[in-house]
């Protein structure tokens, strides 16, 4: 199987980079985890993305605040599907760094997941392997249904949570 | 190869969605088109979406404007990766549209392109297909790099644009 | 009477579900509380909704955050009034919430209230039921004489207040 | 049945009200039309929403822009379910009205429908009446029906209106 | 000389009217501090705005929070000059408040300041009551020259301050 | 009685300083218009401020898009009540316009109105000037009253004028 | 005197540029426009930005609209001065394009002049350039003094010009 | 070397100069702090602006928060090129200073940079000078190596951080 990319503008983006890892872990996918700048480290950053197909990658997930341009720039040198996780960092809360991933030009297309949003960035990572990966797909279902049973039960018990609110 | 799924929520939507389609057909990927609103016709949106794996689809795009429910509520029924293509139509130019598309809960992704983008939509599809398929990667390829020889074709007539200019 | 049904989408919103519980309480309007996601728990979100009206519901109270699809999708699923309470979770002060919450497609209305509204989504719903139950129409003239005589109070003690201020 | 009446702040939001009133008759529900401004005739607004119960009215739906304050003043003089249209009139969008309409005070609240949404005001009122009215009630079942249908043909048509697409 | 009146929407802005007041205070202007709604008392909020000019005031400063109506009301109720104050409270940082009190329309205008601006509101009744008033003009110029000073004397001692800064 | 000046920043906004001319003939109110930029023609704008009490003036009026400052630079040079009004010019629909008018710093206040209110602006101006004088405080109450009639006018024929739509 | 560069991301954005040539002509400035796209042809972007120092420029100028990534990946290959130009393209007015083109993280600074401006960012560009030519600073200055004798002009025939006004 | 000038709106804005001020210092750049308001004290930064060019001042930064003015200002009395930082203090997240310092109308243009980006002011400032001092040109690229590295390490080192992060 295909190993996910992780690549974060800055290591004030790590907690939510930590959900992503977590989540890949839980589904027993092979990552790796890199910091590049765009800005900073515009090179490495390039040459990562030029050389992920080979290396053995099938998903590049970006994280990054502000005017977030990593996603855009890692998308811009490979065909690989790349996911951007608008941080929300900075004054903004976020609405810089969502539209500057988001709205990217005709021809590039960066998959943008919520602001912060570590764990569906892992998931879609995910989604997107499992297209060949029987195994993987029927994992997601399982965590689908963990996911669905986990409401379910708070249901059963919502009556008892609100007596004991406040 | 697999084929992609392209729903749109409303007819208003088609010129968005004949973007898409057109550029699945430059890259000779299989689609199928549907209208199911996630409000007028939820059961069939969901209904789809539960039997597009084993219908053959690979990925699912859906487009919708105002409060765009359909690509998270078609993403809800299926872990086939699912694209949003947030419409500006509605009086708000389509931050409602975005948001609504972008802001996913935890658990349920949905791959959210610009606004109104038709093409980039297509191209992600095609760049999560291409991950099994060589030759699809190939055709992505030959696109960036026509993509890139006309901006430097425009580069190189600058002057004379400039100078016909009004 | 009819009862009212709140749902909310996720444990989270509580607090904000308490308030509607609260007023509904001291009104003697009877209730049902339910924690069920758009997306995580569709199927169950919309057999609640198509069987409301028959299990004795006259209007469903729905609140979610982020991309609050919950709301238009109880909505889609029955002809009873549904009130969307837009929940400030998440990074963008609900801004998302709201507008996923109110801008509904023509066919479809979500009778919204203001973010993290749990007051006055119980009152909207008393106020409908009320149209039936003068007993009930009595007693919220009753909490908008109380509303009123309170800030009268406040009005009447505003110089000692200002006077003991910091 | 109890009546409708529709209050619009200005006469610039008559095409708005005039989808609502449509909508209205199409159900055949009784409804009286009015212009009354918030701020140029204050008393005649009050005073209808004053006298409005008493004069057989069941919902008030109010249309207005801008600083959107007749909504809320209406909701201030009657315990009738008040429904607030925003008008997209004005530099702003109606982000303006939007949020002067919807983000009510706790104690009285107002249903607030999509930017210029004429007719889901009419239709959330219909929903409203509809709740001791099973003739109404079979109504909405069957227009949701027909919207669904509409929906359906669409999409079986879909093939042949891209092609036919510009 | 004329009175100044400041009515708050809530007990909630008394931090706000409490700089106001401070101010006019300052400037041994004479004032009048209610509490009154523009929902929950409108008619206490009219009855007050109707009789203000006889009851000897000169302007009126109304401050209110979300969707901000009271100095909307107020404004229609007199030609007295009405001050508004947009107060922050809510989730939305007060884009809701000023909104809905800046964007009067045609016929009744709101002098609006700044959000949480009490001291600017003071100060802006003062300078119009200071049209017929030569001895507030002068204060008023003193308290120009004052703030200049203490900027003049910031920028003497910014030296100083930048080493001590952390 | 005192004059009101008219200081607009920039001869695009003629057709919004037109209206506030119009307003202030048909009150009798003497008056003068100025273009003066905040940031071309700073220190004719700031003698004009300066000199502006010693030459009749009562209040000023100031317009201007994009940053507008210049109502601020004015305000800065004069205790006289100025009036802002933030022009919807420039690609951001006035927002701008908005912030930079109303959002002044403690001790500078800015009345300001609605976006493009060159009317109400006027009538501002009129409030104020009307402290003092009568029959000025006379006009502007039969301009209330005549807006009032116009409405209830509107309302006799709305039901005609709902028929005669489209 | 060394040369500006002007880069804009996509043929689109010429009529931007148009105003910034000839601005640049008018100061009698060198200058060469290209055409690179941050996202379609990143290379030469980054190409053109690492060698432009030593090729005689001393400012370059970037416009790009969207998810404007331009002047920040221009910016990252040079530490010459670069000033950025949003454009306001696409469906959200330019807020994204001002956003991505402005927040900037630490170390990478882009200067961001408004919306389309195409003449601010050119005398911006002459601004700097003019540090070390006293020539260019007294061609700005006379701009200056041209840009003020015109808005005194029309301040001379203010009063006609209303008159005629439509 | 021609020096740089620091001016601050307001004493709450010195936070964010510091880091200006320390980035300076760092690179052996002289300057001149000052805190002038464009509102308070317009008269002493007209006056310094006016007089920078000959003080032997090659650039000029200007923060300042809300409705940003100071910027603005200082860039009409002077064609040195003016940076603005625009803080964000207030209620709106600086979203009113950005747009406040940033949208300068034609002829006066500020180079804005991110909200609270005192360091990206100094080295903008520092790269304007940088023009015509190899020297400094050099400690410039420097950083970035310094910069660079400093992520390159980050990079090394993320499996570490991610394993000990909470």
């Amino acid at each position: 199987m295909k190993k996910v990319a992780i690549i974060m503008g800055s290591e004030s983006d790590l907690p939510i980079v930590k959900k992503a890892v977590d989540t890949l872990e839980e589904l027993s996918i092979l990552y790796e985890v890199h910091v590049y700048s765009a800005h900073r480290t515009p090179e490495e950053a390039r040459e990562f993305a030029l050389s992920a197909e080979g290396s053995g990658f099938g998903v590049i997930i970006a994280a990054a605040g502000m005017a977030a341009h990593l996603a855009g720039a890692i998308a811009a040198a490979t065909t690989l599907p790349v996911i951007g996780i608008p941080c929300a960092s900075g004054k903004l809360q976020g609405i810089d760094a969502l539209l500057a991933t988001v709205q990217m030009p005709s021809g590039i297309p960066v998959a943008t997941v919520a602001l912060d949003g570590g764990v569906n960035a892992a998931l879609l990572s995910a989604q997107i392997l499992a297209l060949g990966e029987p195994e993987l797909a029927r994992k997601l279902k399982e965590k689908r249904e963990a996911a669905k049973a986990k409401v379910l039960e708070t249901d059963r018990d919502i009556a008892e949570k609100l007596a004991n609110f406040k």
